[in-house]
């Protein structure tokens, strides 16, 4: 869920993936993930100080542009406009490289351990890049807190129905994230 | 986050989390552990397989709880009503032990990254269970997720407030959780 330039950071994350799922995460080496890539070793730590920041690499820019699409946000925007802002701002990063990635990025998380935790830790940390950046913008504290759970949940539900879709591929993600937010919004009437 | 029962369970519990907090989770030894509690290792692995367990152990209690609270609740109850019996039925496992001992625990967390680590993931898995719970009751998907999500701040909020109240020691954890229910619903109200 990085940002995708072509070119030997994009190949190295594709060629993690694809090893992840075909021998484990713990089993893959960064030799093998360089060799897939057609790269040196030298290349890989250019990138990536070792195979579990390859993971962590993407979360830290979805989480600074969550956070700077919710400040960029007219002053009057409600909560939840900023937190869409923020959405469509982290879905712009993600184009058909993340989407053609996702199913193969599923597979290696679901047949990993380490990887599940991993991928649990990236949605608290969005979460909090979230809640920091509204409660920075004057929203209280438990507003805030709420807003950012949403937004994660949105991102997360939007995600899945992009990378599920058969028509994903000619649509962007901000649709569907922006789709599921405003699925949560309603869906928070029916709490009682 | 255990039930405090007295006797070798919990000053297994208790002297893990002074250990942690002195020397560090990684520097801490199952030996060390039973050591200081007082009881053979014999003992430490009749209740725990590691020293890492010990800290899930709490948690599958609270999610087991937390579930049973909302699937015992009225059939006509509403989303965060479930969501407060479970809170209840989780908080009344959690008496004065769990309070002495959450700043010690606190303090734990703050030194240790990979207690960190668990605690954030013990909190995905609280919200998973509630969500779970309450998509057993015929409660739909969007709405689940999210009173899931609202069950887990409310609790980690509660939680926060009991242990940081001069007065928590007389009061029940519950009515705090309960409280930070109420205001998270009233602030869903202000997400725009």
């Amino acid at each position: 869920m990085s940002r995708w330039e072509p070119g030997a950071r994009e190949r190295l994350v594709v060629a993690a993936v694809d090893l992840f799922t075909e021998q484990g995460y713990d089993a893959t080496t960064v030799a093998q993930i360089a060799e897939r890539a057609g790269v040196t070793k030298s290349t890989f730590f250019r990138h990536f100080p070792d195979k579990r920041e390859l993971l962590v690499a993407g979360q830290e820019t979805l989480s600074r542009l969550l956070a700077e699409g919710i400040a960029d946000a007219p002053g009057d925007a409600s909560p939840l406009e900023a937190v869409a802002a923020g959405l469509e701002r982290a879905s712009a990063a993600m184009g058909p490289g993340s989407r053609e990635l996702a199913p193969r990025l599923k597979a290696a998380v679901a047949a990993s351990t380490e990887l599940q935790e991993r991928d649990t830790l990236k949605t608290v940390s969005l979460a909090a890049a979230m809640t920091t950046a509204l409660v920075a913008r004057g929203v209280p504290d438990p507003t805030a807190a709420l807003a950012g759970e949403l937004g994660v949940l949105a991102f997360k539900r939007g995600y899945a129905a992009w990378a599920g879709d058969d028509r994903g591929a000619e649509n962007e993600l901000a649709g569907y994230a922006l789709a599921a937010l405003d699925e949560l919004r309603a869906a928070s009437a029916s709490l009682g």
